[in-house]
Parts: C-alpha cells; sequence; structure tokens
C-alpha cells in the first residue's frame, strides 16, 4: 500500500493529432496504471497552430490551458516536461529551447529532418542536463523488451542475423494527396525517417552498432494531387554490425495489404526471436528444448506477471493495445526524473535519435553512390 | 469542434480489484477518447472492505471517497451510476438496492449465480426503470461488432454453426490453492457461469435463442489448498439454436497452455466467420471472393475507421487492447443515458445476464440428469 | 546396404477413384520410399463395375489385370491382400469373403454402415486369422504419431481434455446434386461415419476408450436435384472417456471455407497438443519450458528424421503431403504380414473399425432420444 | 479414357542420394499421377562412385542397371534423358556431355558453380537441340504458380516490391563437420548459390529482369572438423529489378529454428501475395474485397481442381508434399519432349540456370567491392 505523497510534474505538449493523442493517454493512463508512479504527471497546456483545434483538444486532454504559440509552453514555470508532438520540421527548435528553458524534453522521431540536425538537437539539448527521450515506442513493447532480455541473458547465443521490415500502404493509390510527410522540407525523408528509424533504432537497442550499410531508395509516384513528392516512398538496405552481425532492412508506403506491420527477426548461434506488431503481445522464440522432438518456434504470449511491463496490466491472455507502449515510455521517463537517473539504456536518448538518423542518412546516401557506407557515429565527446 | 458543455454523471463502484480495475480504466478513458462524450463521468466513490485497500485504490482511480459499506454507494446523492464489480455472491443485493435508489446500474458477469437469482436481479431491476447492463464486454470487441454486422446484412446467409469455446489454464496444478471462485456459495457455479456465459451470451448475440443444451460437466480437482471445490472446473455442451444453427459449447481451466483463449467460429450459407480473443484486433472471416482461385479466410485486420469502434482509435494496423472492450461498453451505457435510448441490442441488459444464467443452469441440469434440456426463457411479461 | 531378396505379396483391390488412387499410390510408392520394404508389394488385379474405366484404372495404376466382378479378387491365387476403396455399401460382403478365401484384408472406413454391420465384419474375418486393417490414415500421420508418443511418454500428463472437430463445405450449396453418401442404404450414415468416424477413432488411439456421449445429428438439405438426403450433414457431441478426459466432437459438410479441416487439441495435466490437418506437418506443443517466461505452444515442423516415418523422407522443413499418411499405414500392415506381428495399437484394425461404428451409432441414438448414451463396446470373447 | 499407347522415354541418373531421390520419386509417381503421361519414363541406369551404395539405389528405385561411370549414362543408347542430381562440381561436364550425346538433360541447380561455368554449359547444351532444364522445382510449387498467373492476369498490378529469404540452420553448430557444400572448388558458393539461386531464380520468374544488387556475405565459422569453409554461410541483398519494383534477397544456413524456410512477398500496385515454403499448400493474397470491411490477406489453400496442377492430386484441403513440386516438373519436360514444345516459360532452363548465377556472382562482387553492381546478362546471340 502507498500512502506517502505522489509529486507532480507538469507537462506542456506540442501537438494534438495522432501522436499528441497517443501521448496525451499515456500521460493520463500512467499515473493510475502503473501505480504508484514516480511522479504524477499534470497536462498544462498544449499548443497548436490552429486556435480553435487546439482549444478543443485541450478540452478534450484535459490540458488546462492552450495556446497557438510554443513559445508559451516552453517558458511556462508550471511546465517540467515538454512534450514534442508536431511535425518533424517542428522538432528542433521548440525541442532545444523548452531544454534549455530547464524543461525535460520529449521529442517524437525522427529526431530531426536529417542527420545534422538531430546531431545539433542531441548537442544543445545534451548540454542543457535535461532528461531528453525520443520517442521510439517500440522499445516499450512487452515483446521488444524480452527480447532484449533474452539476449542479455545470453539465451540467444551471438547474435548472427538482424532482418526487419516496416511495411504500410496508406500512399499505394496515386489519387492520395500530397501531405507534409511526403515533403522533403518538412519531414526530411519518407519512408526512411518514418518508418526506418524505427527498425534500425531497434537494430541499435536489440544489437548494437552498425558498421555498415548498402541502400536503395525509391519514390514510386512523384505527382500527387497538391503537390510534388520528394522523399522516398521505399527503401531496402543490407547492414552490418559491429558485431559481427548481417541483415537486412526495409520500408515502404506501398505494401499492399500491409497496415502496420513492423516485423523483424534475430537469430543467434543460440537460439532466434521473431516478432510483428500486428501481433503485439507475441513474441515467436526459438530456444533448445527438451526433448528435442518438441522443439519449433513458441508463441510466447508475453501477458505474464512475469513479462516486462505486465504485471501492472491484467491476467495472462488480456493483451493490450499499441496505445500502451507509450504508458511504459512515460512511466520509464518520469522514473529516471523522479530518481535522477538514466534514460538508457531502455529508453532512447536524443544521442539514439541522432544514431538512427545517421544510419538514414547513410542508407540515403548509399543509394545515391551506389556504394556500401561506414556507419561514423559523431560524439559529444569528440566534438568538445 | 465539440464547444457544447458535456454533462456529467457521478460513478460509484462495488470492488477494485481486477474487474475495478478495468472499469476504473474505462470510466477514465471513455472521456476523452470517444470524443465528445455523451456525459462525461465522475469517479465518485469505491467501496470494499478492506478499509486501507480501498482507501489506496480511491486515491489510485481517483474516486472522490471511498467506503467499506456498500450502502454509502448507493445512497449517495453524487452517484447516477452504480457499476457492481464484487464477486458473484454480491452482485445481487447492492445492484438490486441500487437501481430501486434510482441509480443506473452496472453489475459485472454472471449476472447471478444462477438463473433464479439472475432472474429475479433483471425482474427488480427492471421494475425500477433505470438503464442496466450486464458486462458481457466481449461484444464490444470491433470484431466481434463486426461478426455481428456481416450476420445481420446476410453477407454469412443462414447460420448453421456456431462453435465457441473458452479455454484458460490457471487452476491445472493441483496445489493452486482454493479462491472465492471455486467455491459455490460464492461464485454459483464455476467454469460455467465465469467462462461459458461469455460464450452463451454471445451465442444469444450472434445467433439467437436456444432451443435445447446437452451439457457435461467436470470438476478434476476436489481437494485444494485451504478447502474443496465444489464448483465445475470444465463443461462441454451441444447446442441447438430456434433458428436451425447447431454447435458445441466448452469452457476449462484446465487447458494447460491456454491463458485467455476464447474462440468462436460461426458457419453460415454464404460464408463463415471466426475470432480468437488471443489475436483479438483479427477476424477471419470467409465470404465468396472473386476470382474464386483466391477464395480463402480472410485475416481482417478490425482497425479500419470504417470498422467499428475504431474512428475513435488510430490509423491501421494499430491494434487496441483487451482493456478497451470496456471504453466500448461504457460509452454505450453513457449514451443510452444520455438520450434515454436503449441498451439493447448491442449491449447486454440484465435480461441478457438471466437469459446466459438460464442456459448455464440448463447445461448443468443436462449434465445432472444425462438427458438433452430444452430452453425455455422466463419474461417478465409472463410473470405479471 | 541391403542385398537380401525381398519377398512379394500380391495386391488386389475393390474401387479405383479418391480412395483407389490413394491407396495404390501408397503401394507403388511404398516399396522404394520406406526401404527396405518388409515385402514388396505387386498391383494384381483391381475390380469395378464400369469395364472400360476399370481397365483405364489398371493400366494406369499398373495392375497386371481388371475385373468387373470382385469374385475374381478374393479368389485369385496371386492375390495376398485384398484392399477394399469401395463405397460404404460394399464394404462387409467382399471384405468377409476374401478374409475367408485367406486373403489379408484392408478396408476404408467406416467399416460397414453402422455398428452391426460393422461387428459381424470384424468378428468373420477375426474369425480367419488374416491380418486386418481399418484404413483410418490419420493415425499415420507424423505429428499425430508424435502426439501419441508425447500422451505414452507422460509428457503431457493425465489427459483432460480432447476436442475435435472435422470441418467441411462440399454440399453447402443446395444445388448440390444427390450422391452415394447422402443415401442412408449406401453409406450407412452421413458426416458421421465419414468424418465423425476418424475424430473418434483417433480418440480412441489417443485417449481411451469412451465412457458415454451426447450427441445432436441434423440434416440442414434434404431435397436435392437428384434425390432426397436422408443422412446427416452434420453432428454435434460431447464426450466422456473412461479415463476422465472430456471433449466435444463434430464434424460437418456444412462449413463454408473450411475445406478439410479436421482439427484437434489435447490438453493434459502437464501439457497440451494441438493439430490441424490443413497444415499437417506441424504440432502445436505446450510443454513446461525453461526460462519460463519463454513458455508457450511451438510450433514443432514434425520434419526431422528423429520424428515418426520421417526418416524414410527428406531433410527437415521439407513437408510431406496427405497422400503419404497412406504409405505409411500400407508399410505398418506389410510388416505385420511379413513378421505375422499384431497390427495393434498403431495400426487400426476391424476392432477399431467397429469400436468407432459403435460411437458413431451411439451419438445417433443420443440424438434420437434426447439422453446420454453409454458405450458398450462388444468384444468377440463375449459373444463366444 | 485412354487408350492410346503410351510412349515411353529411358532416363539415366547421375547421383542418388537426396535429389536422386527426389527426381526417382517423380519419375515414378508422374506416369499415374498426372494422366495420361505425355510419355511414360523408364529407368534405365543410374551412375554413381561407391559401386555397392548405386547397386542398391539402383534396386531400391527400379533402374534396370548401375555404373560407376557416368560415361556409361550419356552413352547408353536405351537413355533419352539425362537427369543430373551429382554434386555441383559434377554438373557441367556430364551434362554437356549427354547433350552432345543427344540426350535432353535435367541438371539440379545451381547449374554450374558460377556465372562462366553456367554461361558455358547453357551455350554448350543449347547448340545441340536437345531440350534443357534447370532444377528449380520452386516454380512448380502450385501456389507459386498461382502468383505468377495473378501477376500475368494483372490482378496484383504494378509489381512494386519483391522480398525473398531462405533460412535454415544445419550448420549452426560449429562442430557440424566439414561436406562438399562449404567448399568452394567442389560447390562454388554457399548459402548463395544453394539457397539464393532458388529466390533469385523466382524473382526472375515472378517479376523479371534485375537491374543491379548490392550485396554482403558472410562466413561465421570457417574452421569446421574435417576442414577449412572457404564459401558464404549468408548473403544479404538489396535487388532493383528492371521494371521497377526493389527488395531484398536473404539467405543463411545460420537461422537457428529455420529449417527449409522460404518465403517471399510480392505487393504490387493493387494486390499482394505471401508465400512461406513451411506452408506450401498456401498462398497468402490481398485484393481489393467487396465490402471492404472484410478486406485482408486471404490465406488460400492451393488445393481446389482449379488450381494449377491439383486437378491430378486430391479433393480440396488435402495437401500434397514438397516432393510432388518435381512430379509437376518433371511431366512439364516430358510433355515439351513429346510435344517439341518449349520448356520456357514456366520451366526454368539453363538461360534460367545461367541467369540466376549471373546475379549471385554480382551479389558477391558486390559484398567484395563495397559497390553495387549492375547485371549484365549474357547472351547467346551476342557472343555468336
Amino acid at each position: 500500500m502507498t500512502t506517502d505523497p505522489i509529486e507532480t510534474v507538469g507537462v506542456g505538449m506540442l501537438g494534438y493529432s495522432f501522436m499528441g493523442k497517443a501521448h496525451a493517454n499515456a500521460f493520463r493512463t500512467v499515473g493510475y496504471m502503473m501505480w504508484p508512479p514516480p511522479v504524477q504527471p499534470e497536462l498544462v497546456v498544449v499548443a497548436g497552430r490552429d486556435e480553435s483545434a487546439v482549444a478543443e483538444a485541450a478540452r478534450r486532454y484535459g490540458f488546462k490551458a492552450h495556446t497557438t504559440d510554443w513559445h508559451d509552453v516552453v517558458t511556462d514555470p508550471r511546465v517540467d516536461i515538454f512534450d514534442n508532438c508536431g511535425p518533424n520540421f517542428m522538432h528542433a527548435e521548440p525541442t532545444i529551447a523548452a531544454a534549455e528553458a530547464g524543461k525535460h524534453v520529449i521529442c517524437e522521431k525522427p529526431l530531426g529532418r536529417d542527420a545534422d540536425e538531430s546531431f545539433e538537437t542531441w548537442r544543445r539539448v545534451e548540454a542543457t542536463g535535461v532528461k531528453h527521450l525520443c520517442a521510439f515506442n517500440y522499445r516499450f513493447v512487452p515483446a521488444i523488451r524480452l527480447a532484449r532480455e533474452l539476449i542479455e541473458s545470453g539465451e540467444l547465443g551471438e547474435i548472427r542475423h538482424y532482418r526487419a521490415r516496416y511495411l504500410q500502404d496508406w500512399i499505394t493509390e496515386p489519387d492520395f494527396p500530397m501531405v507534409w510527410r511526403l515533403d522533403r522540407e518538412q519531414a526530411g525523408s519518407g519512408a526512411l525517417g518514418d518508418l526506418g528509424s524505427h527498425i534500425i533504432d531497434l537494430g541499435h537497442y536489440l544489437v548494437g552498432d552498425i558498421a555498415s550499410v548498402t541502400g536503395l531508395t525509391r519514390t514510386f509516384i512523384d505527382d500527387r494531387p497538391g503537390g510534388t513528392v520528394d522523399v522516398d516512398d521505399a527503401f531496402e538496405a543490407t547492414v552490418a554490425f559491429e558485431g559481427g552481425a548481417v541483415g537486412t532492412l526495409e520500408a515502404t508506403r506501398f505494401a499492399r495489404g500491409r497496415k502496420n506491420a513492423l516485423s523483424l527477426e534475430l537469430n543467434g548461434s543460440n537460439g532466434s526471436v521473431a516478432f510483428d506488431l500486428e501481433r503485439p503481445n507475441e513474441l515467436q522464440v526459438s530456444v533448445p528444448s527438451l526433448p528435442t522432438s518438441v522443439d519449433g518456434f513458441r508463441t510466447v504470449s508475453v501477458t505474464e506477471s512475469e513479462h516486462p511491463f505486465m504485471a501492472n496490466w491484467w491476467p495472462p491472455g488480456h493483451v493490450i493495445g499499441w496505445e500502451h507502449t507509450f504508458v511504459h515510455e512515460i512511466h520509464h521517463l518520469l522514473k529516471a526524473i523522479a530518481e535522477d537517473g538514466d534514460v538508457e539504456p531502455h529508453g532512447a536518448t536524443f544521442r539514439d535519435g541522432y544514431r538512427a538518423a545517421e544510419v538514414c542518412d547513410a542508407i540515403a546516401r548509399s543509394s545515391e553512390a551506389d556504394q556500401s557506407v561506414d556507419i561514423r557515429y559523431r560524439s559529444l565527446e569528440v566534438r568538445v
């Protein structure tokens, strides 16, 4: 039983559509679902461009205030955490400003529109000393955390292969109109930064540093109602990790019939795991069995109280939704704030956000140059 | 955009463990996730037997008050909805009292410990004129609602078969101790009322009235640490519906490896559907295809905005969790309250709660008598 | 290496359509695929009603001769094994005649059109001392044999549940015409004897004697082009085994979208297995795992050389087809003949054929009487 | 009915282990299963290095004769078809000799140890005018042929993605000994030629000419009992097709838990298909559906009589095995011989064998050079 008082932290948010909704839901849920919370979040203020829409969002999600000027958020003394759910081109400036105003910061992925912008964001935020988290929420799928635990414990042995793909189909039709995600100025890149960054980050999280990539990007449809697409619709890549593993990476928005199909498989010298986001509560696990005649991939329902995060939820077999990866993620950050602990290794920091961008850029460069590209992650130490 | 004021309704709850947590989560989520809500729920008071535990529950879920005496809840003038999440033996009396005090009522399933208690609860609550809902939440799985829509639209044709099973394994081990769910006095029945009632209710919802059943119940382990089990561990049944469909029903707590495996299949003259609660965002659908060479069961990801409930959630392929069936269910009740509309046909009322109990009892009687038992649903009209 | 001479046995067959083709393929394959064979089969003579069709069948499958009179087969001195692939009403008389002429006999299932005919066939054939096999070929699916081995070894513990269903859809359309399988005089029963007998036999093979059943049969469409259906289109049943297990049995020809969907699941006190004939090379197995966090049903590819029968075939992961269950079955009989060994327990004898018919009849009687029916298997000893 | 005489063709074979067994089974089965056969094969002579083993193989599979000198086969006047099932280093010389002796030739894949050897084999065999077939048997999986038909008919629209992988795990253990498949002199390459050639050939068959590749090869374990591995254990590649599709290719012998997992997916502008060799009788198909709410990948059981090849086999839902891809393939060749027709486009010729080798070599060169490699298929016309 918990009777201790629980401190509160104020949350200011930029953006209120898809990601804003997901983050708001997480802030509203974490405080009672992962009980007792390290600190209790309070929704202070939300910023957006459209006055009436942001007003409604504030009312809907329970923010005390709203504004059409994000500067109001980063300067608000009630705000302890700044959560950037805006479009990619709005990531760097407000996030840096918030950090420099002393706010802890969350930023949706991709951190920046390219490696340089991402690096700069990391550099300036890191310098402030605040906690920072890049919202690679798939690290917080219980099945993914379980995969990481199996790798760390040595159950899978030395990792030889990592193959990952992220398939969607929402722009398959030629009459799908131009949106900001298809515009380089606003989005930075297409499937690469939007989808590819997730599977690259998971590669970093589950396998380790990447040594080199080869890549191939494609834009299948340039002319769309309302504008010209100048980002990639899809990319294909091979990847070699520093630790010796090799694999393929792929993302596309043109995989007809695949809605949100992030799937990955790791093969180690002693075992394998496979994951599919369309069945997110399951992990396929192959490890040696006795008797060997009943060896095979196990469909593990990652819903037992002994599984990562799941003691907070329901009895075995009661699956949780995609949206609750954010609850785990926000909890992780709140804990780091409350205890002044590290966001890493389980949370993705802006360093991780930058590193994913570095690999995305390398894939794009490889595609242009028809050459393999070695990954040279920049570090802050080197720059100083 | 919504700027109209949203009225509030006060919620009083009995119980705060598994089901109480699920319902509290739903009340806290519905107001912003299914926006704008018909009315906005406020958590007023929660009752439970253990003073410190109920105090903590109130603090955790945000109830304004707590009590160890449920009478306080049903008499509280701030309470508009009484939500009974207590154990089975606590269903009838508080629920009836609440209704007679003018509160709308929700009661967890099974409505009563047997058909008589369930009927009496329905009769007395119905007489008060309040809204009543028996929490058969699986009616509110989007995939189940989609199945119902396919049946209603005639896409599946005349239904010939309904086969359903609900498999768990939590008491497989002989040293699992005695709990209230294994005691007839407190629970009424075992797998029959707990799990069977769900698949019977879905049979009512998807197929219609049941004409007769044959049944077989079993208790595999009587002696457990802490007491003697006097309810069924499992049941097997055949079922004939008034409309001509036939099938099997089965539930058990002894299916090693099955955690929460409610699965069902319907075969109609023109199509079939199959559902598995361990993959709740999918519906398997077989309907005629062109060209016929690509006919086959379709794995429908029930996550499109055109699918039932899903416009409130996320983009396609982003699955929701088990817990959100309750959000849909509570929303359904709030709407009926706000508009003074009917809970039926999509919501289960206490009539449905009673009718499921009638079939459960018939299966038990069939098992005792080694005979087929015809179902004679009682109606309130007949009794008056 | 094998240089010993291999004796031959002559095979005479009745029937040459679906089952005749499957058996002929098996006789032609067993001699080299399961090398060295205990004896080498030679296709001597095939009988059928249509002169030109049976002549072509003989030429196609390599029988030395053909005839339109089955008596020619059972009296042919070159014939050592009589294989009855005729329709149900042609099972008893020729098979008994062959046995009484000293031929070993194989008979397709169901052995007879009812329990009495089946018993009489068993009784008279057993009296001759020849080997007899009732072609319940699914005992010879490697995954089913593996399930049996897991049960025998105690890996699954005490069996609590057996649920099995066999779903097809070939007569769903009302304009599907009358055929012999829909006529009681020729077929004996419908889905019950044709499909139900398979899952009942597997129940006998995997679990043991049946104590009692309740049943429900249905004919959905009586009038068809060309005649009136007087057999069951579907049945539903509950089953209680002598050993304490309970379950459901079901078969239908009206499950739209299910082509040949025999699926079964067994739950024991220590483990479970599940099987689906549409993926016949897989067995789903749940047995305790270490670490427990990776517990789950394993998809066992039953294609390893250590698996039953598979050392005769291909490297791991190379699946075999439905048709090769008959190769294993025929091999089993040839071995029993060559070594004068027992067909049981792995092969189904006419005793097993009779016993399945006894349960089928009991399900039909239960449906008529609306009562549970106890199974009283007749034995030959009792009759003598 | 067929009463016409059926001509025979004599078959001579080199090799009698895994592939020899598969081909012998096909020759023995095709004549009655795909009735009436275009010509009836007769097994004339088999060659192998070990006298007693090849003698037993001849006896087992029914060859009239055996020899330890393959020259005996290619000069035998009774031999019309020479079937080379020997190891890779034994492909070129005997096959060319047989063709130059006027025999039609089948050669297992990879056609040669590299592109040059493959090209030379093609060139010399083509010059003789005999029929030639490179045994890429997966073209003859009914589900793959169905995929091709869907593509040809335009059902899938313009193909955007082809992703394919072929995963095995048989050399995962470091103590697995040296075998010829791990030796460059004998095998040419490792996973690339053995497994990669299959998915490259399927890419050619289903999508078309390849424009360029990037590749990455790895040897995880060099030192093995009995020798040093000098071929690749795995490769990763990106691929760009002439027609605009892009994708990834991958094969490995180190995917713990994957036995024979060839899986591929194609995404077109109008539909997608996915295939997994471990469930070879199924094709996953996504094409637009009405109503759209039941859109989803369909699990097509490719076992209907209307499906490719399946009218020769069993009723719907009765799956065939891996081994029967060879029956279809051999039938295809026999028909081309009987009718003096083309082996292409459905059968792979030596041209296809060479073209797959050209791509394999390009992947290897790309790995060495860290550069993208354009594919320049050589043609015979150019050379002449």
